[in-house]
């Protein structure tokens, strides 16, 4: 039997499995927050490291005899990669060290299938057209100033500033009390300064020392008043279009094959919400059927084995995404 | 005769005077930014120090005759206050220190009536009302993050996205090369990563690492291309419109009085737009007609004179107005 393991570092947390070449999970953990640009390069080794070995312990594999091992993760740094080969030797894993982008992975945990689209929007937001199993164009994902349009950032970001307009005498939005409830602000009754509440004042201090990806923490005080409030759902108009663009332009590089869909946003933000806000980025998924998915950690595990030459049909990645399935839920549960 | 002290402490530069209550222009000096927002207390003190004592030297006026000093300036710490009264002190000088914002010094630089309008946009954009010769109401100003729709910081990020967005798959634009030649970077004849030119990444890490207001450095590229592109004149139009609100805004606090018009942006860039732009703009003007002014000083020295019990008609308005220009043209100019 062939042994590989694969790694999916996000930047929340990091999942490992070890697996066989016949799709077997053999072992599953699951560790702090394991992306080099998110939480430097030192921080996020030891949460990788963590996550490898804790799903190599229990999994009776010798650690000599693991084949490859894949990493699945945005950015990268040549000192990420060594320190976790560092990691791995220290385990008694000798293997090579493969890496891929989590958009590849997180496609690769939605099908077999190595032609197709996905997308992704959590506080970013990307798209990126797959053909032969590799990333053949990338759409957005270019950060918070400068793209990511229609992302959690963009969506927080366009609340708080509908809410300080609001308190500045702009269009009323049962957004702001709902920001300054989150915030532990308040505005009543207060003396007016130069004609308005100092309740602004006291938002713009507080944000502006924020680091400003954080805003996508306001992004669901939009979605629980879809439907409710003139304002909050112009924001998320706005951002089922921008997505809807993203995805077109997505679909020009590749038309055909499936289309996986990731990132909390997405997932349980945009596409709950009703056909009348939704339709333009219906119109642009088309007829096919969209496939959602968690994490990157079945696409990297796929990965793996087709880093070391195992062909994935659509029996064998059914197998490994049930076997992590049923992994990840017993995972940390106690002992019997 | 009666003597008084002015500065106008701006972001770019600190501007000073010495006048007396009939309106002449005694001494006047420049200096570096004095705003203590911008440029830490101590650093702003040091500019503020610099332009009165300049102001001062040559005037021939005693300086224990000075009977107030008014520093306009927006933002505002005691620490600063208190560190302009040692160096007055220092001076010679030990009248009482007044301080008013710098929309109000704006306002009052460009007429000596005390009930009317004033809008600024620069790198930031605010307007304000006013009513018998105080601020009483303030719109927006709400720093870049928040706020300031319009500015010059609106507008230049405006630019940057869209050309990421160019470079992208997005709408073409003559920002692109003309934004690129401004950061001295090219793109012809790189290899596509992930479908797409590298010359995306070297934008995001470049824009990244600056702080966000130096954005404002792009609105000019939008400006020079107004009429001639597309993407240019889209972001000109929002820009135009978000001012024309911010307008509206005021003037239903204060709808009569005149309306004193403030910033490059606004004054270089906005206004000497064709109709076809300014439409909106020009509608929330109304019949009147627009002030412009270069800085808060004229204001500042009006309000220092109005705090020390002095009655500014046209006619004394006039006789500082007149003064401070010419004092400000000559100034830096080799003795005779």
């Amino acid at each position: 039997m062939r042994e590989f393991l694969a790694v999916d570092a996000g930047g929340t947390s990091t999942r490992a499995v070890a697996v066989d070449s016949e799709g077997r999970c053999l072992g599953y953990a699951r560790a702090a927050g394991g992306n080099p640009t998110a939480h430097g390069a030192d921080p996020a080794v030891a949460s990788v490291g963590a996550a490898l070995e804790q799903a190599l312990a229990p999994s009776g594999v010798d650690p000599a005899s693991i084949e490859l091992v894949l990493v699945a993760h945005a950015g990268g740094h040549a000192r990420y990669v060594e320190g976790i080969e560092r990691h791995l030797a220290a385990l008694g894993v000798h293997a090579p060290v493969r890496t891929a982008g989590d958009l590849l992975a997180l496609y690769t945990s939605g099908t077999h299938e190595t032609d197709g689209a996905a997308m992704l929007a959590g506080t970013g937001a990307i798209g990126g057209a797959i053909r032969g199993g590799e990333l053949v164009r990338t759409v957005d994902g270019t950060g918070w100033l400068l793209g990511d349009s229609g992302s959690g950032f963009w969506i927080g970001h366009h609340v708080a500033r509908a809410v300080v307009d609001d308190l500045d005498g702009g269009p009323p939005t049962r957004l702001t009390p709902a920001l300054l409830a989150r915030l532990g602000l308040q505005h009543e009754a207060e003396t007016l300064v130069h004609g308005r509440p100092p309740v602004i004042g006291r938002i713009i201090t507080m944000l502006n020392e924020w680091r400003p990806v954080r805003m996508a923490e306001f992004a669901p005080l939009a979605f629980e008043l879809a439907g409710e409030d003139d304002v909050a759902d112009e924001i998320l108009r706005g951002a089922v279009a921008a997505l809807a663009a993203l995805l077109h332009r997505v679909r020009q590089e590749q038309a055909v094959g499936p289309l996986v869909l990731g990132g909390s946003v997405l997932i349980k933000g945009v596409l709950p919400l009703d056909a009348s806000f939704t339709a333009p980025l219906l119109e642009a998924i088309g007829p096919s059927t969209p496939i959602p998915v968690a994490d990157g950690l079945v696409g990297a595990a796929v990965l793996a084995l087709r880093a070391g030459g195992v062909r994935v049909d659509a029996e064998l990645f059914a197998r490994v995404t049930s076997g992590i399935r049923a992994a990840g839920e017993s995972w940390g549960a106690a002992p019997a």
